[in-house]
């Protein structure tokens, strides 16, 4: 490309303004104070009633390399014209802080920080922009998967078969490389059974699957050599059925090419891609069946979603296997999480560490201060989460023998719980810069998120485009504890009042 | 990251369906046989009227770089079973073919090929997902990014200002990294001024632009001291005002900062990041102008795209810069351009190109088989485009004195143009595999889109998100020569019949 430098380095994928934020800091001798950072999204994605964390591992492999490279800083010095000093000081900078994460395959939810930078100043605000571009889209991918798991079902392997039921499809679509390959990342987490993505297969170890597309069809201009053709150089086939005509051609096909390779194929069956799935579903199936494949499986994609799979199965559908693209890599009913990095703590000049908060005229983005852990409140009788506890970092909810538990917004909301078990989701990643933190293998990290979901009662998965309370979600309780929404309240109160003196003293 | 290779290439960056149908090309020798894709879209994006291309320089890199390493290799033979032979032959495969396309800048509209890959059968299909996942994306955002362009206005610099009108803030809800890069690039393609990725500005050149975020404010935990602070380290400030109160708090602790630094800084103005931005520009423009400073400007930033925008300069808004983030960099609207790519053409056994075509119930899923060349007809006496002409690659618009143009799928709709000039809007970019491009600079890009918005008549620029079409833009004419048109419904009868044929022989 025409690239003004030829070399790469992730150090400046940030913004230009956490850049001079970090400059005003170090001119004012600030850079090196203690800051905590808290990454957190306002609103369930989807209108879904869970979501699910992945991207832990993109942020360590970007936080363990951090450093600006020569030709960064002779972009800062020379280009953009920062002063000398700045730069020497940059050339040193590595991440030195803490990090406190939920691990990927974690259920999260609304309004309660899934990580937690603790870092010097300047370190914690120059990461700030490639953490939330990392972290705003592995989570939307691995939610939106693990929905159209559920409304597919549990069963990985179709029954009878070494088949997956749900394939992720969508690298064309995905929104440039890194999407497709992280985002496919982030599907399988969130449930799905493998990627026609090979990079993907080859990097993560993750299935792959695929056979054949239309183009194959059009080279042969024929579809029975076509398919013919294929089944002579493959032993498992999938054949794709709608290049010309579905059920006058392409079954027929399928089924003649099956018939005449006999027990040299293993004839998997056939994949439909376009038209009413339900209708050629059912037809094909009375075809295959009739012809003596009972065993044959029907596979269907073409802007399928969580939404349509559960449409095509209450309508009796006769689909064995989905293949998920667009729909699920870009996130198209919501493409953006809106996760935001607050700063929730400051060391002050006296190296005492000070509360910070910010307001805002919407009550739901006033940002919750202080040092608070996250836990997970779970009863002890049946296993399943009676809700999730924001407390400060003092208290140790396990000590009580009774938690209140009340709506952080709608305070007369509440409920006392008691039998439970208080688990801090947070794991150390990150200590004084250095990985604390033994990284599962993928396949570890999604049966972790497959298990987790049983906790979690059927009316916070349900899956529903509804505008009817009815029939929509729970929501599932994220509250604060008693101190720590005194705290706030008090942080608010300070605050507006310190705002106002600023302004009278003009 | 848990990795099962190390390395990294981007040559399985494709799926696994396109290696499979390269092993049955090779198994049966058709691997070399001359093919012709071509990629388009089949729907304008955002309801619009019209589409601006970018991209081509990453699909340069890439197809200029295509091979397999070591490890591909050995993913393919080890873990997936290819065999050695067809192993061996991939080893030496580089891309050898020639590549028409549009270049960037260029404006480009539904159901025309916008990139055309002539090359041996085996690499036209391998490459055919990353060129789409490329394609996908790029040229969303730039024609998003024209939108949001033309409903600020054309002034690139705020009058009397050093200052950016039009800014890209998107990095930290991008798609992972590649999709804040890229889509960037695209933006300030498609007519935005600057961007805050550092990493872009970098590489690309794109000028930057930012000054602070509400974290400043709360690391000083007053808003007056941190804008003072700011001050005295950065010449240019813009304070963004809203992190406790903009009216009571935030424009007035601007303005005394401003006050008290005098000609040491250069006070550029202010940034509203919530709240209503009509009240609070027209407020803040007041507040502004009765301290002395009318030559300060308001920017706004906040979830905006070309509706808001459009809303807001029609409500009267003081605002003289826009930041645009969310809303255009995940293409939030519509996160999918949905392109494609088809093969119209192949070698026969006997070294003739045939035509290909695919069928589909539904008239527009068709493809448009055979060798072809796309016009953009220009009126001479005002240099408008009368519309885009796809003809046959042996017929020659321009010895014609005039040209019947007409609704390839309403055929009724149609119009003789005379007074033309017909210009093939693709160039050649590769021949042979070897490049034959030279890519202008980013900047020459970016004029060039900026500069074809002239011709476009005002009908196919309307901005609207209305349902009633008499507010709608019009539909640009993107029509087929008669020959064109008569050899698709040809091929479209002739394979009906082929494929009826088989099914009836079983």
């Amino acid at each position: 490309m025409g690239k003004c430098y030829q070399d790469d380095s992730l150090a400046l994928h940030t913004d230009l303004y956490e850049i001079n934020m970090a400059k005003s800091y170090f001119k004012n001798n600030m850079h090196n104070r203690r800051a905590v950072f808290e990454t957190f999204f306002r609103k369930m994605p989807f209108g879904g009633g869970y979501a699910v964390f992945a991207g832990l591992e993109r942020v360590i492999d970007y936080l363990a390399n951090f450093r600006f490279s020569e030709t960064d800083l002779d972009y800062l010095y020379n280009v953009l014209g920062f002063e000398e000093e700045f730069i020497d000081y940059l050339k040193g900078v590595r991440f030195s802080g803490d990090v406190q994460s939920v691990v990927e395959g974690e259920i999260i939810f609304a309004n309660e920080p899934i990580m937690r930078i603790d870092a010097p100043l300047l370190e914690g605000q120059l990461i700030e922009t490639p953490l939330l571009n990392i972290l705003n889209f592995h989570p939307l991918i691995a939610t939106k998967a693990s929905r159209i798991r559920l409304a597919v079902g549990a069963d990985t392997l179709i029954e009878g078969e070494n088949a997956p039921a749900l394939m992720e499809f969508g690298s064309r679509r995905a929104h440039e490389l890194d999407a497709a390959l992280y985002g496919t990342r982030a599907a399988y987490i969130g449930g799905f059974d493998s990627t026609s993505n090979l990079r993907a297969g080859k990097i993560f170890g993750i299935p792959v699957s695929g056979t054949h597309a239309h183009a194959l069809v059009q080279v042969y201009r024929n579809e029975y050599e076509a398919f013919k053709h294929y089944a002579e150089t493959h032993k498992d086939c999938v054949f794709l059925v709608d290049t010309y005509n579905t059920l006058r051609s392409g079954v027929p096909n399928a089924i003649r090419v099956a018939k005449e390779m006999g027990d040299r194929i293993n004839f998997i069956g056939i994949r439909l891609d376009s038209g009413k799935l339900q209708y050629l579903s059912k037809q094909a199936r009375a075809m295959l069946d009739e012809a003596g494949f009972p065993n044959a499986k029907i596979f269907a994609s073409n802007d399928l979603d969580e939404y349509s799979i559960t449409d095509l199965k209450a309508q009796g559908a006769k689909i064995d296997g989905w293949g998920v693209g667009t729909k699920l890599i870009t996130s198209y009913q919501q493409p953006a999480l809106g996760a935001v990095y607050k700063l929730v703590s400051i060391e002050d000049e006296n190296g005492n560490m000070v509360d910070t908060i910010k307001l805002s005229e919407n009550p739901e983005k006033i940002s919750t201060p202080g040092l608070k852990s996250v836990y997970r409140i779970a009863n002890t009788m049946n296993g399943k989460w009676e809700g999730d506890y924001i407390a400060m970092e003092n208290e140790k909810p396990n000590e009580e023998d009774h938690l209140k538990m009340f709506h952080p917004v709608h305070t007369h909301v509440s409920k006392y719980v008691t039998d439970f078990r208080a688990t801090n989701i947070h794991q150390n990643i990150f200590a004084g810069g250095e990985l604390i933190y033994k990284e599962p293998s993928i396949e570890q990290m999604r049966a972790y998120c497959l298990q987790n979901l049983q906790y979690l009662w059927d009316d916070y998965k349900i899956i529903s485009k509804s505008d009817e309370d009815v029939s929509r979600p729970t929501e599932y309780p994220v509250d604060l504890s008693t101190e720590c929404w005194q705290n706030k309240m008090h942080n608010i109160e300070e605050t507006r009042r310190e705002a106002t003196r600023v302004m009278q003293t003009r």
